[in-house]
């Protein structure tokens, strides 16, 4: 370990790991040594990020009996058939219960890797090694994993935690630029939740961020990686404070499905979806329509949408957030701002009211 | 409740669920309320099962929102396709995140309608309602989920507690035959493993269990679940102690996936397995040969079969055996026995050990 890297506990129990974070540990066996049980190690990527960083890994695993499943890239591959693939191939490399997955790549394929390890052989070792921002903040930590049903987003999986999560900051150098602003949406989540000082903060260094400043970067990170960690800690299967994370993502999820998956960004439309929590919020008087601004302002800052794309059914919208996981006794919840910095739960409002903020937007 | 059931409860903090065990229970609306969380109840059954007993619970949930999974009858259906089936069907009836699913059957059904239950929107609660001797005594219990793939029986699945189960001592009495001997197979299990005073009772009162007394199965049942009930508050997830459970397994399953699913049935696959384990054991220095021989004599008296069927290959069984989930860094550990109600575990031994006992039996 570098003087330099920084090392954030996730405490579960006996479910609590660390998350590393700092410059080139892709490559670097001692990043991935302490999480694996046995020899075996199956790599699970897709096209995009094996040929940038497939080799670095497997250079530094060497010494492991190495086996890769390459899928193709996007989320509209974010399916059970895919994670079955995954299964047949370790299936057929006759991987043992002590195994290890590792889940190199974005959020789409944490979700995957970390759904096959948690179904195979009813749960292996995982370590998560993201490598967009989006993943780095938000999906390699804290245990969701899944995929996608034609009637609905992550509709199937499980809650897996890894046994690690291997943050390498140099890998947001070949990130797109949309796919970066995309994760600056879930970075914005966290000052929103509950961390008033560091939407200050974004406030001050979003342009160093967006310039990909890497101290700046390494800061942002780890404070978003600190924020979750302690959500998770006081709920790790979503039964009350966790359920704050999905700011932003009951109108996000119903406008991703809405527009086809992959034409609106999962980040982009948790950017919509947050906009439109904090027009609610204002419109029931709970923010003042100033911290509405600054919020939609911030968003735009970071190169992110704050109305969904022209063109959308507002019918279809409000019927895919009935749907919603967060649907209770048949009761929308959603997560709402009584300020910046102060998310909360709310299901007391008239529906009407649902449907006039998106309908606005 | 009535005076007469017995209630065990299967200790794992906030996991932790009592098993109902009674006369009548499953035509009751209070044997499974506790364990409802909303209106929405999906059950989970095949077609057999369903002709004799879906009425009664439907009647025994009226007032709830219930819808039904009907799958085709066997082992060979215990796959991914089949529980894909129950998912789709939860989504189409827009199941909520609250809904509960009801797994009404045997073995089969409790591991897919349990599996089901884990990865609909990362796991939903379920009540086990088994219908065979088999899963009451053993499957409904501990939380293993999962389906079998064309390489390796149970290789995909979860583990997931249920809220409640719900052991209905009547359905035995529709049980054929040869099925209510392969749940006798885990019963006599209980007994090897670490109570040796429950081998002598089964002595005693095999007549009347095969002749389905309900006292005596009352007090088998009962005996079966405290039993699984304290090696799994032990050991939820099998990293130590609970793998005792797997007595008879190993060999067993490689011979219940080397006849083909269905030829042979589970129970009676463990009990070959069991004989298998003991004529190990027995080699190796372990057991006394006259405890084989009662061991074999008591699985005898319960009209379950001793060694394979004819025609086996035995290389085939020896591969199987390798793929097992018991397989630690590459070495096969198997459940021996030191006396009967001493169950451990063993990697030590020569594998020409295992050979020869495949090979004899």
């Amino acid at each position: 370990m570098n003087r330099t890297d920084t090392v954030i506990k996730v405490e579960l129990g006996a479910r609590s790991y660390p998350i590393l974070l700092g410059s080139g540990l892709i490559s670097r066996g001692d990043s991935y040594a302490p999480f694996i049980r046995s020899t075996q190690v199956m790599v699970v990527t897709n096209e995009t990020v094996a040929a940038l960083y497939l080799r670095k890994v497997k250079s530094a695993l060497k010494g492991y009996e190495i086996d890769t499943a390459v899928l193709p890239d996007g989320e509209r591959h974010k399916t059970l058939a895919s994670v079955t693939g995954i299964l047949d191939r370790l299936l057929q490399q006759r991987f043992h219960r002590d195994c290890t997955v590792l889940a190199l790549g974005g959020g789409v394929i944490g979700d995957m890797g970390g759904f096959a390890a948690a179904c195979y052989q009813r749960g292996v070792a995982l370590i998560q090694v993201p490598t967009t921002l989006l993943s780095q903040v938000d999906s390699s930590v804290g245990g969701k994993t899944g995929v996608n049903h034609p009637l609905g987003k992550n509709m199937i999986g499980a809650f897996h935690q890894p046994s690690g999560v291997v943050i390498d900051i140099d890998t947001l150098t070949t990130l797109p630029g949309r796919e970066f602003s995309a994760g600056m949406a879930e970075v914005i989540k966290y000052a929103l939740i509950d961390d008033r000082e560091f939407f200050h903060w974004l406030w001050e260094n979003m342009d160093d961020l967006m310039a990909r400043d890497r101290t700046a970067l390494c800061s942002c990170i780890a404070r978003c990686c600190r924020n979750k960690a302690r959500l998770i800690a006081q709920d790790e299967r979503e039964y009350g404070r966790r359920a704050l994370l999905n700011l932003g993502h009951t109108f996000g999820h119903a406008i991703e499905a809405a527009a086809g998956y992959g034409n609106v960004l999962h980040g982009e439309a948790v950017a919509i979806g947050m906009s439109m929590a904090a027009d609610m919020s204002s419109h029931l008087g709970l923010l003042t329509e100033g911290d509405a601004r600054r919020i939609r302002s911030l968003l735009r800052a970071a190169g992110l949408p704050v109305s969904p794309p022209q063109g959308l059914s507002r019918r279809q919208v409000m019927a895919l957030m009935q749907q919603d996981k967060k649907v209770h006794q048949g009761v929308l919840r959603l997560v709402l701002l009584q300020g910046i910095g102060e998310a909360c739960l709310d299901s007391g409002f008239e529906p009407g009211v649902v449907e006039q903020v998106v309908a606005c937007a």
